[in-house]
């Protein structure tokens, strides 16, 4: 498969935001970079490595209803080749209470455009003193 | 106050967990950039801002017994001006037992050095699958 070039951190962004909702996998694994990546799903230690990242969200997809996802970028910090943006994300399944978690998303340019390399999920408490950037 | 000036990620990140393990406030406030910066403590939602995430430490640090804390950095992403650390915590305090915590640190550099700019941790669960870099 040729993968597909994001020419900007955003780009990856809205299209990482759209293959989860539509629990699309291959959508998913184009926009990973296939290298040393980190996913930290909420709750979770660090899956470390694009093959086991992969694994988990065809793990994550098999076993959910496709989530309503409504997020919203906080914080970007970027230069020419790495950036990171702190997202509140809302995430609501059919039936249940939305879940609000905190995600720091990392992307990284190669030769051949913009990737993620880190995805950093915690879910956040509704007793928290913080809020969700919103 | 001057800040002490710090020349690379990992000098900032070292006395970044010496402070947090002394409950050390003035360090701890010398090593975060006076800038838009964001910190999420685990369960929690986003602190944004120098004060507010400096009167989040000051909090904890008066709560606190002073924590032992272990740290494993797993991944650097680094480039010139801007560092992204995946690092596994283990912070045990007085009589309790140790609780393993995710982070990404991310520093930035400016014209006077590197700063902290964004803490995120989160609990990794007892139950999770993912591992701790470890």
């Amino acid at each position: 498969m040729t993968k597909p070039v994001y020419s900007t951190p955003d780009e990856v962004e809205a299209v990482f935001y759209e293959a989860f909702m539509r629990c699309d996998y291959e959508v998913m694994a184009s926009l990973w970079a296939e290298a040393d990546v980190v996913c930290v799903h909420p709750g979770s230690g660090a899956i470390v490595g694009y093959e086991d990242v992969m694994r988990s969200w065809a793990h994550i997809f098999s076993n959910a209803e496709k989530p309503d996802i409504q997020f919203l970028v906080g914080k970007r910090t970027d230069n020419e080749d790495l950036a990171v943006h702190v997202v509140a994300e809302e995430i609501a399944s059919a039936g249940g209470p939305a879940s609000v978690v905190l995600a720091t998303n990392v992307y990284q340019k190669f030769d051949h455009g913009w990737f993620m390399v880190e995805h950093h999920a915690s879910l956040v408490q509704a007793s928290s003193e913080g809020h969700t950037l919103q």
